[in-house]
Formats: C-alpha cells, sequence, structure tokens
C-alpha cells in the first residue's frame, strides 16, 4: 500500500489511533500502531495495537471478545495520527466502562460519569 | 491541582490531546501538551498545546484566530491521553479545512472528503 510508505510513525516506530463510536461518535480509547498492527488492522477489518507496557503485538478483544469492527478509516494532515470509526463490541475499556474517557475533569476534580456495562473480573480470568 | 500529579506524561513530558467538535462529535485534531500548556489550557479555557516540531509552547489560533473555547474535558483510565470538547472557531486544520482529519483511508487510496473553510493564503500571512 502506497500511502504507508507516506505515514509518519514516531521514533518509537508508532503513530496514535483514536478510535471512535461509528453510531455516536463517542471516543472510546486511544492506542498505538506500528506498521505491522496497521497492516493488520486494514487487512483485518479489526484494530489490532502495540502495547507500550507490554511491548507485544495485541488484537483488540483477544482476551474479553470486545473487538472493534472498522467502518471508516482517516488520517490527519500531518500523516502522523488516526482515527477509526468502529462498531465496538460490549465496551472498550478493560474497567468495564464503554469508553476509556469515563471520567470528567472539573475544576480540581475527576467526576466519574461513564456507565460500567461489565465487571472486569467477570471477564478477565486471573492468570 | 491534585490530579495533574496523577497524569501520565510520556518520556518526553507529553500527552496526547484529542480535540472534538462538542457540537457534533467530530475530531478535529491531535496535539501534545505538557504540564505548563495543560494548566494555562484549563486555567484559561483555550488549548495550548507544545509544537514537538517547533519546540514551543503554543496557543492555538494564535495567528489565526481559530481558537478552541473548552466546554469539557475528560481523561482516560490510564491517565495518559486526554479528550477536549471544545467550541471551535472557523477550523481546527491549518489547511483550511475543519478538521485535521480530511482524509478517508479507502483500500489502497487517501479520498479527501472534507470541505474547505478558507484558503491558506488568506488567513497566515507568510513572513
Amino acid at each position: 500500500m502506497k500511502f504507508l510508505d507516506e505515514i509518519k510513525f514516531d521514533d518509537k516506530g508508532l503513530i496514535p489511533a483514536v478510535i471512535q463510536d461509528y453510531q455516536n461518535g463517542e471516543i472510546l480509547m486511544l492506542a498505538y500502531m506500528n506498521r505491522e498492527s496497521l497492516q493488520k488492522t486494514l487487512s483485518s477489518g479489526k484494530t489490532h495495537f502495540w502495547s507500550r507496557s507490554r511491548q507485544k503485538f495485541w488484537l483488540k478483544g483477544e482476551s474479553s471478545g470486545h473487538v472493534q469492527e472498522i467502518k471508516e478509516v482517516f488520517i490527519d494532515c500531518d500523516m502522523d495520527t488516526l482515527v477509526f470509526k468502529v462498531d465496538q463490541k460490549v465496551a472498550a475499556c478493560h474497567t468495564g466502562y464503554r469508553s476509556c474517557f469515563y471520567r470528567k475533569i472539573e475544576g480540581e476534580e475527576l467526576t466519574v460519569f461513564g456507565e460500567k456495562v461489565f465487571e472486569e473480573g467477570d471477564v478477565y480470568k486471573k492468570a
């Protein structure tokens, strides 16, 4: 794919990917892709990321089943950020909230406003 | 502000900020904040960023007048990404498009679908 060569990965070989609900526009999460995970994402139609903390290739939903089916993909003016509009199964956040952005900053406080869709212990089995 | 100490800036002291139109949910741009620009953003109600290419503190709209008035601020589960819902004056993108994400990836092609709100030469005077 020709445009892949124009994409600006950062000094760690990563590009941020903003994940947005294709129906209501809610921003669900932000994660990072390397070239390999971007190629896999585009060819499979499901988001794959690079986990910076685990240094690991990662199919979103591989443990939980909460995959993201891609509807549309956008790239910004600088070719260094991606937006994916997706059909999110169940929830994006491992904490059980639909979106990872379930807390609002109000003055000096953090307020939880999101609704829990599942309980963490029910979905992720302990190793 | 107490939560500021919990925010995880990266190894360059930066955190990505996703900017979203507060009315229609359109994702307008992604830029980076350091601690100083985040504090200035929260205290002023207008987005301030850190330009990685220019290594410079930057009030969005300082040249163009296309400021972003903040309506709501969200933080993610990992405390390492911010979302700002804003009232965007005129356009977010310096190219003249309302959103920086004015191109869609379709197969191997990039398709321009956004509408130009202004012409670059009319807004940014050449030095």
